[in-house]
């Protein structure tokens, strides 16, 4: 264990604030030792905490926090925040099941005061509140901090639109590393980027002012334009122009880890009657070497040794996301076609090799999922094949341009959507719960759902044939079986579904992720002589006709399976078609209930609600029980 | 018949670049007076069209399109376009059933080559475009049409923010009139407005570039310097440090009537090979004097007289906004904590009067639907109670913080949603087909529909009474029975149903527009015989379970009725709970079918497809003969 004798002493921010000033490096030095050590021990998110040790630190000493209000964009950066309010002991068991949250989350302490796991909310919020507080006539700050890659999210610069108009005291702190998970894409990264890079800027900046003094000053016309250009050497000559044009008073670039002049700055910019604007470089991994050196590889972690870092990862079956990345690669090889598209997770969605083997026909937008799905529209409308590989999470955000841009103008853009059903560790705010249910709504769509590896790159290759309109593809963050590289992809029959296993009792219509579990739920039904078909669903939409249609009469009992939310989802599209056919099958429909699911380890919470074999297998016995319809118990000959 | 000599020789853009560049102006002044003619006849968006005249015809003037790619955002501005392209004699039909749409539409023409109703997503469609040229080597230019209202939605942003780092040969026509459909809101309008008006910055870039000259040269350094000046004098004093900074190149304003001037630049900027921005100011309405005087009044307008104008609406039934604004009002005088959000649509969803008696609680945010949401939320997690008026079709735009930030944090936040169900003209992209379902899949969320006015305001009150979470209620473009302004609003039980018919052969289950109907097809089986069960389902999340569970046996058919997609709707509601309980009611879904539904007269739509009251009795009778469960034909006296 480490020693953290100054942070012993602090249990929620007023103790910070009896810490002399001085000692605040002190402080941060013992957080950065004791997150290190925490998150090595359980894995976690790393780096993004390491390079807001000193915000954090300075915030809480500044700021009367909970009074004052402090939101941060996305949590990943907030473990620092955690130990500092009252979370220092539970943070062993943070993203643990039962232990508290890796995200920000309003329920959970009284200094959280806006939850987030997706990035570029906390401006839109955070003005929320400040408008709540002028509205209620309370003297509290709001502040909030959001990271440079969030700034590549168009929700951020919808935020600033309406807070540069307002003219409310408001604190944003940009905390600037350069990197939001993988380096920054775009414009706005990289005019930050030229002047943090320019060491000497405040010479310049020195230099302009004394100079304007020179230029003669004629008449009034002259002198406003002086002012003018004073103005302009103030702002454009750093990278406060943007900002300025956007209404908010821009400062810095200051040092994001010198603690000291931190606290003395935030002090001073509070004092601002206006939106304020702190610009603070930062360090993604600061104070611990590993990090530093590879910011990406430390983002999120697995348990590692503190001193050795991360292990090579032992071999095994590949990801879901490596199949994808190696199908796609395969497949752009033959085809001139295809591109990639993401929105700032290369690494996560497996199109690394992608952007190495193809770089001209890579795109990574930044976090932009919006605009991934217009460009993506855009290229398809002019003969190309966009792959938009988004989690199902934050394909939410780009629900409308699915419906109006995509499937509207019947374009072929085949979405890639990994992560699809429970993330695990990371909790509600990343579970792809609903991808089924919201796609499934929207006319024209492809909805699809691979059993295994092999048969993601067979839905790839028959997408990258299918040229009417959208084609989706889910599957989970899990290993996936069956797929072997040295194979080609096939062509499947769109809406064709595939029969695992004969049975008359019953009748599973497993979607995706969820064919294992239904056929190990099988075979224990079996063992008590109940005889389960299981169908692999592995498109929602359009279903499997004829076979939906022969099921009629055969099952006393079907049930559904998915990985995805029960309104609206897999099953409700079963009975709907049913119902419509005028069968009447009892329809027993398993899924995620109506409800957010918690964090912890992906076979854990799925057995919690049910989808586990087990959970299965006593779902259909019930059901048959209560139907009256349980065929009687056979002598089963025990071999051993 | 206005006289159009000059555009009777123009069928495609090729015939108009056979026009002299002088003659120009006459064809602009033909083009107004037949738009003017026509849509005085049967209605339409008129002011923007009028507004972008000249910048048609020096964009197909100047491009060779369609080989050329021409985008416009949204189509409000685009009818110039359609009689140039094609579709002159076509435009009587403007909007009308079978006739052309009145946005840009794929199929139409191969000059529409990208569709849009909803705003801000040219940047983004066009640049896939320039990128897929590039890809196959093609040498098209790209242009795009945007308006300064887009420009407060993120997704410009983002497309920007894209665009700007590539370097790819793009052009950009900011289409500025200082308005978008209400008066544009935000810090990136004033911003440029702060420019637009200012009549002598012409003049201070000249003699600010004259003076930098005079500033000494002293070494290197201060040559950077120098050139860094003149950069800022270039860029600061225009509107264009904006843009520069997001790496385009910027040019103008220029003045968006002058065609000739217009073709001469834009001929210009299409040698550029970078991404060029080129900042036309026009007005809004230009050359019909009405138009131009109420510009928000001649946006969308139905059949007046070209002389006289729009005569003020006869009196009659308040429409659901109206009644919608009227109600909360009310309830904010007595609640301080009230607040009203609107995306750019004040007039649209009825909260003019609220922010002219409540201009400090008032807050339209642009076309910013996911910053709207977002803010709301934090508005509510400090206490607050907002409204957030959001037309059912834009709102798709703010599915994901509907999920991440208001239901997963339990945040009460009402959502009123305009515009629910079909629109009518507008068509597809405006049709607020999917609510429903992309709300009802939603943890935590209560929906609702009311069957009138009262109810919409009964609605509002029990939904301003709730605080455990989000609650969403819409409602459709239509006239609302039932509403007196003098009575006060009550409260409903939350899921709780109404029966408004009793009947035993079958039962509707209609929701919110559909219960008129409902009730309509009962009287007309009446007639027949048979007694139908009619209940308003005003609550679609969650249901009334003791009605569902005491329907179990008494109805051989149960339909469900909703002006909604079918996939994952109120109805699918009602059969995932049937199933759940067991209960095998047939279920007949009645709501939207699979498949995107045209423009035409919203009555004359909801007939198409089987909404009307003949569809719904004409079902209801089929599908009780289907079962054979019609009840014998009684004698019906005939009392006449």
């Amino acid at each position: 264990m480490v020693e953290t004798p100054l942070l012993d002493t602090i249990k929620v921010p007023s103790d910070l604030r009896k810490v002399p000033l001085e000692d605040l490096p002190e402080v941060c030095r013992e957080l950065r030792e004791y997150l290190v050590e925490v998150v090595s021990g359980i894995g976690g998110h790393l780096a993004s905490s390491l390079g807001a040790v000193e915000l954090t630190v300075a915030l809480h000493y500044v700021l009367d926090t909970p009074e004052d209000i402090l939101v941060w964009d996305v949590g990943h950066q907030a473990y620092i925040h955690k130990i500092l309010t009252g979370r220092k002991d539970a943070l062993p068991t943070i993203r643990q099941y039962g232990g508290i949250s890796g995200f920000l989350k309003r329920n959970e302490s009284e200094y959280d005061v806006y939850g987030a796991g997706h990035a570029s909310t906390a401006l839109s919020a955070a003005y929320g509140m400040a408008v709540a507080r002028d509205l209620q006539n309370e003297e509290r700050n709001v502040a909030c901090v959001v990271g440079d890659g969030a700034l590549t999210g168009g929700l951020c610069y919808e935020a600033i639109n309406n807070i540069g108009s307002s003219r409310r005291p408001f604190l944003i702190i940009l905390n600037d590393n350069q990197m939001s998970i993988s380096p920054n894409v775009g414009a706005i990264n990289r005019y930050l980027m030229n002047f943090a890079q320019t060491q000497l800027y405040q010479t310049f900046r020195r230099q302009v002012r004394e100079n304007i003094d020179k230029i003669p000053r004629i008449g009034k016309p002259m002198n406003r334009l002086a002012r003018r250009l004073e103005e302009a050497a103030k702002t454009l000559l750093t990278p406060g122009a943007f900002f300025e044009a956007m209404g908010l008073n821009y400062y810095g670039p200051v040092d994001g880890h010198n603690v000291v002049e931190l606290v003395k700055t935030i002090r001073n910019l509070l004092t601002a009657d206006t939106p304020v604007i702190l610009h603070a470089l930062t360090v993604k991994g600061k104070g611990y070497k590993l990090a530093e050196e590879s910011p990406e590889g430390y983002h999120g972690v697995k348990p590692f040794h503190p001193d050795e870092g991360i292990l090579p990862k032992p071999a095994g079956k590949p990801a879901y996301l490596e199949v994808f990345g190696q199908s796609l690669c395969k497949a752009a090889e033959k085809n001139p076609k295809i591109v990639a598209i993401t929105a700032a997770m290369p690494t996560g969605t497996g199109l690394v090799p992608f952007s190495k083997q193809f770089p001209e026909r890579f795109f990574d937008v930044g976090i932009a999922e919006e605009h991934a799905v217009v460009f993506a529209s855009g290229l398809a409308a002019q003969g190309m094949r966009p792959g938009c590989a988004i989690y199902s999470t934050f394909l939410q955000r780009a629900f409308d341009p699915i419906v109006h841009d995509t499937a509207l103008q019947h374009l072929p853009v085949i979405f890639c959507l990994d992560r699809a059903g429970l993330v695990g560790e990371d909790g509600p705010t990343h579970h792809g719960a609903f991808d089924l249910s919201y796609l499934r709504l929207i006319p024209e769509m492809v909805v699809s759902a691979p059993r295994n590896g092999g048969e993601l790159r067979d839905l790839l290759t028959t997408a990258l044939e299918y040229t009417d309109g959208p084609f989706a593809i889910r599957y989970p963050k899990a290993a996936a079986d069956g797929f072997n590289p040295e194979t080609e992809g096939k062509t499947l029959s769109i809406g064709s579904w595939e029969v695992l296993a004969e049975g008359s009792d019953a009748a599973i219509l497993a979607v995706g992720s969820m064919t294992d579990p239904a056929l190990a739920a099988s075979q224990m039904l079996e063992q008590q002589g109940i005889h389960v078909e299981v169908v692999n669903c592995r498109f929602v939409k359009p279903m499997d006709e004829s076979y939906l249609a022969s099921m009629s009469e055969r099952f006393p009992l079907v049930a559904t399976v998915e990985e995805n939310a029960l309104a609206g989802g897999f099953g409700a599209g079963v009975i709907e078609w049913l119902e419509g056919a005028g069968s009447h099958n009892a329809v027993l429909q398993l899924g995620i209930p109506d409800r957010f699911i918690t964090h912890g380890p992906r076979g854990r919470l799925l057995e919690d609600i049910g989808l586990s074999a087990e959970g299965i297998a006593g779902k259909i016995l019930a059901g048959l029980r209560n139907q009256g319809k349980l065929p009687k118990p056979r002598v089963v000959v025990n071999r051993s």
